[in-house]
């Protein structure tokens, strides 16, 4: 069974490796592949963090914090990643349902995402099944590893439906 | 006679009193009225930094920066403010063309504005004035101090047609 849970220190070596995994192709994220683990884990450990946890295996990983300080810090922004050999198990769906209400209960009113890859039709699908919508298109404002500079989503969602935990 | 130079120390005090004015009236800005001079100042001057100045008075102060790390690093960000007692004088457009000029200098082939206030319907115009377009439209995503929570603009202009300076 799939759980999922406040991360602590002891899944930052799970999270780095699946972070490393993920920068890898350069396809999904920001961060280029020579990014170190400390600046990294300052990075994630700086959100609210969340692992998905089977047993006691670490198969993905999201953060939610404030988009913006002050007057757009009532605007969540989260992020996501599975591990290679845990995708296709509706990992990333069941973090982003989790992410939602977490936002919700910390008293966020919307969630946005900033820089989703247009590429990435699995992510914007995904988020779109929960109810994303692309408030906007940033062209060219996302560095493929293989196809270049690709078109970047900014995606926006209310959480006036979402339920508390 | 108007000029815009990178800023150094000596300027800190003159722009943290343009910071306290723009911030009072929470109707541009995302920091809030109480926000400490040294938090705005380690905000500010961890980017490039300029100001305007016409003999020894700072009558604005402008900032660029990447928009995001890595695979978004190319694409820049910026801020600008006006001292009160200096508005109308077109300042605000002067640090714009300024640093969209800087922006394509130093490499980025873009020009990103997070969290526009739909309400500051001159910054709006004044953007678009100088090239920006609308890329999106965020519900609700500022805080107005005055009309509550209003819409942001996502904007955007590509470099490729900026002489660099």
């Amino acid at each position: 069974m799939i759980s999922i849970i406040p991360a602590t220190e002891a899944h930052a070596d799970a999270v780095w490796q699946i972070f490393r995994e993920v920068i890898a192709a350069g396809d999904a994220y920001v961060f280029e592949a020579d990014t170190s683990r400390e600046t990294f884990l300052a990075y994630w450990f700086a959100a609210y963090v969340y692992v998905a946890i089977e047993g006691d295996q670490v198969l993905g990983s999201y953060i939610v914090k404030a988009n913006h300080p002050g007057r757009g810090s009532h605007v969540a922004n989260a992020s996501y990643m599975v591990a290679s050999a845990a995708r296709g198990k509706g990992i990333g769906g069941l973090m982003c349902e989790h992410s939602l209400a977490e936002a919700k209960s910390r008293g966020f009113r919307a969630m946005q995402f900033n820089i989703v890859v247009s590429t990435n039709v699995a992510a914007v699908a995904l988020w779109k099944k929960h109810g994303f919508a692309i408030a906007g298109t940033l062209p060219g404002a996302f560095r493929h590893e293989t196809s270049g500079y690709v078109d970047a989503l900014v995606m926006f969602r209310d959480l006036a439906d979402i339920g508390s935990l």
